[in-house]
């Protein structure tokens, strides 16, 4: 086959764009032609040296293409077909994901996330998906790619949040950190029918925006501690569920810290360094308290989904996207990206 | 009214016999005369001043008794029943507990927790039942005091460990520490259809009883490392659930690390001193892992179901009653309990 | 005590306005001034004498009031209070309410619902609300009488319908008849995250307010079939939840043949004859079909958390009251609410 | 390929054994040679041209065997390894197995029943496994063909009565008729945690069979009536779930009648005629009932699980296992299975 550009981890501090052979594909596999893809958190991470991945590894898992060759086993598919695969790519068929837990899959933690982890990713001109039959999802005509670009990984993380907090009707729901996932789970909380939404950011294009997604009253951290404000809010009664969207010790703490009684911590972020659980706010273990972990649901069945509360107009993630770079320039992107300058909230790149 | 003895925690490390009056009733509330109680490991903390109450308070809530006076309000009800009441006493009516959390009456944290916390308690010759409507569950007259003795607390608390840990068919199921609350966790693990358990416990009696209970793998952890162990006989899969039933730092953190990928921590223990959540065995937050905690279930309905458990013959736990001594020779009592000396499990106490 | 004006059943087809003794109170009941109520379909039932009452018995079950009297063991509440309770008011005390079954309170069927069905009901000056303390909800001063009048039943029913069916996000419902209830399940749908909402009506203000409650597609029943629409639209697929609203056979069967294999259909309905189930609809029972039937939930944490709903203005159901009557010309409201003329929803009734 | 024997479907009532090529596969397929597989109660329907196959199909959907050949795209396993697979055989990669509604792959219903329905079966010397990754399951050596035979179906599908109808410890259970899927059933409900269990039976050898799976008392409904027997035995209550394990409307509505308000029905039997809903038994739609059907859940997780049920030695299932016949003689072992004759449960077939 012949040659293509991709983002490929160098070492720490260096994503670069290389020539890469276009991927073969196997029986059960198909290759996608890139026509949009995006940067991540996680990307940083990877970029920065603090989540190790092989180098030359093809970074990126948030991708829209144009399939372009089909494996011999794939079926109901064509060629030609715009379609989106999740960050996470779930074989389906192993024990984890035959037990509901295909973000698991293979049983190994988060081995259903293999774009720009373990296989070579989505910031390429062309992306081989594994067990395509269960992982391509159509996009209908009526939605441009920039609108669907969400559903791969922080719709369909900010959505898991609200999802494993188990949010009902009448509910009041805390959200810490307004980036393009905490973003996302204010927008999913708010789809399942929490009444009183407050979130927790400090920068002004994000606040905003927070408010646009469903926020009803928004803290800023650095005006007033949020955990005081948050009981002062709520009578002391504090909130049902709490969405951790960062990843550090002083967000999930606080989230304990306002989980009333009976409460959810519903955690999304990626820490690292120490987590401790306050004892205070952890009742001692007799609070019926949950904490739950969720890593973003993949798979076609998701991507459809999402695609639908897109389609529907129920929510507008398309203000997410304010930059626009072409995959030549991802170096630049990485940059804005990583500083948080200029109001970033996700980058569309495109080759 | 007369006078009664009861057991009153009089300053840390004293925990003496005294007279009291009996209680007055009101309205919503019923009299027992108590004639078989318990200590609880609780009562140890209390004692030794790491639980605080108030001095003067009459300890103890784990009641079997006769009702002899009943409130105004109090219908289907009649003097002369033997009935237990449940170590946390819901009210029912309050928003907690008609969400479906009563152990967290009130919406404070643990609010459900009254007996000998924030009012008199079991250890006397008398005792006061508020919300007797809630509260009072009948003793059939095939069953034997001592036969639900353990339903007020440990039996409810230890099934609760499997119950939140929605134990399925067929699961793998660690649990940490098999006092009387860990073996209650074994009997109701196996209950709930969990196939293989594995339990972690040094005391040569409680190892015997661990197994008698339903445990198919004892580890001494004296003699192997649990994770270790753990890990080797799943072939590295790890279980789906862990029961924490000791409040440690160590063994919290040994349940992280064996619950697989997408599995859950069920902790039943009361936590001192700080918890940390090593991020290795969290998988950095991204492992669909369930922490939860769960205070013991009261009210009179779980008690009739745990009366059922008990009346089928399904578990046996009169075997954990070890010891038996008069309420006025309780002090004995403590001291045997607290220094778990000669195989002690539980105590009855007998007015 | 004084009299009071009350609407009662007299004898089939006779509801008439009466004078009552104002009701007395025991220890855990209140009384309240009624300031507004309405008229409900089970009421329309009950005049016509398809569902059975005892002669002179108060009708009604929607109450909003102030709080006139308060029994010696009630706390938390005080005189003067603007209040609501449920159409449903259980003990929170008995078996079925302390195992989540507070609607089926004392274990008997519908046994939560007494206003207006065993005990005296709200069409009337004066109230006795009993189980207080599980019951009474306070209404902002924000909040008007008519803003919250559709908490005690057809909200709490309809958004029960939607929750019953256990709807997520990017859910395709169909509801079937849009009168109040089934409005309010359209409204709950919405909430609850289903991106697309496919109603069946053929009253023209109806279709237009279902519109407004969120559906996305009206389907007129006289103009086409609604399986046949329903199963075009979905192509093929069917939809996640089916709602039934009204209590019929035609209904309910529609419900299950658009109801996709594992998919649920949640009913509202009071049904009266006979009901059957079509084993091609059922796939003879193999297709992982829940059916699932939902009495309005009642107490007061539920109505603290519709009142939030109103509170936070997610729903505005204040176009549901299309009528006003003085309790005195309560005979009017139900000639016009039983005949459905001159678009009628809801009719607010003030004594 | 050579030619194999198989138990083909000729005409309604005629099922015999024929001569036909042995399976091709595919890249995602593997071939078992069987070492034994057994009749179901569906096999009689199909026999009796009630339920209607495409003429020479195999019949047969409980398989053991030996894996001979693996397609391409198959990791894992090897040849001469013993497995099982599922009477249903999810893909894995649909949306309704992705969606976790894997019986109803390919979002038909019971489109995951592919064996002896859509595709060639089990009944022969030579059998087909589509989408093989899903679907093989390791048999351990210490374990006989006859211990796990019925994993594939009927205990996979009288587990999933219990598991559907979500018993919890404490739950009074009822479970009408005990061939050999309430037999499975009955054992299900026993290790879910239910403490009293009646059944409803009349064959005496399944009397004795159901008392030995967990029952605590069965009645026998050609001496007493059932409904009637069953609400004295819980003085009025009802039971929490009613497993419906025949297929008709006698057992359907006795279901439904011992349901207790907010109880649950849980179906598994194949219904033929018509199906009614009598609304007394159905609280006219009031009651909080929970009515859910199930077909026997595949794939090689749940294969896994139940073969650890067996392995732990929780269940014994091997008595049921009556009878045992060569696959030559297959047809004599219809004949006794359609006439329930000689006490007969299962029968192993060996080719």
């Amino acid at each position: 086959m012949g040659m293509m550009k991709a983002a490929i981890f160098v070492e720490p501090n260096r994503i670069e764009i290389a020539d890469k052979p276009i991927p073969d594909i196997g029986p059960t596999d198909a290759l996608l032609r890139i026509t949009t893809t995006t940067i991540c958190g996680t990307d940083i991470h990877i970029l920065k040296g603090e989540y190790p991945v092989e180098r030359g590894l093809t970074i990126g898992h948030e991708p829209v293409g144009i399939i372009v060759a089909l494996g011999s086993a794939i079926t109901g598919f064509h060629e030609g077909e715009r379609v989106i695969a999740g960050a996470i790519t779930p074989c389906g068929q192993c024990f984890s994901c035959l037990d509901g837990h295909s973000a698991q899959c293979g049983g190994e933690a988060a081995g259903g996330w293999r774009f720009g982890n373990t296989i070579d990713g989505a910031q390429a001109e062309y992306l081989r998906v594994p067990d395509a039959m269960a992982n391509l999802a159509r996009v209908p005509e009526t939605l441009s790619d920039e609108q669907v670009l969400m559903c791969p990984d922080i719709m369909s993380t900010g959505f898991a949040g609200a999802e494993s907090g188990k949010i009902r009707i009448g509910d009041t729901v805390a959200i810490f950190a307004q980036g393009p996932i905490g973003l996302c789970a204010t927008a999913g909380a708010k789809l399942s029918g929490a009444t009183r939404i407050i979130t927790v950011e400090t920068v002004p294009e994000r606040i905003a925006m927070s408010r646009a997604m469903g926020a009803d009253t928004v803290i800023d951290f650095k005006a007033e501690d949020p955990v005081e404000r948050i009981m002062e809010l709520t009578a002391g009664r504090g909130v049902d569920v709490a969405i951790e969207a960062l990843g550090t010790q002083q967000t999930f703490e606080a989230c304990l810290r306002v989980a009333r009684p009976g409460g959810t911590v519903s955690s999304l972020g990626v820490y690292s360094g120490k987590l401790s659980l306050p004892l205070d706010a952890f009742a001692a273990g007799l609070g019926d308290h949950r904490i739950v972990t969720t890593l973003c649901p993949g798979g076609k069945e998701r991507m459809r989904r999402l695609i639908e509360v897109v389609g529907s107009g129920r929510v507008d993630l398309k203000p997410l996207v304010t930059h626009r770079f072409s995959l030549e320039n991802i170096g630049a992107a990485y940059d804005l990206f990583a500083d948080q300058r200029d109001g970033v909230l996700k980058i569309a790149i495109t080759p």
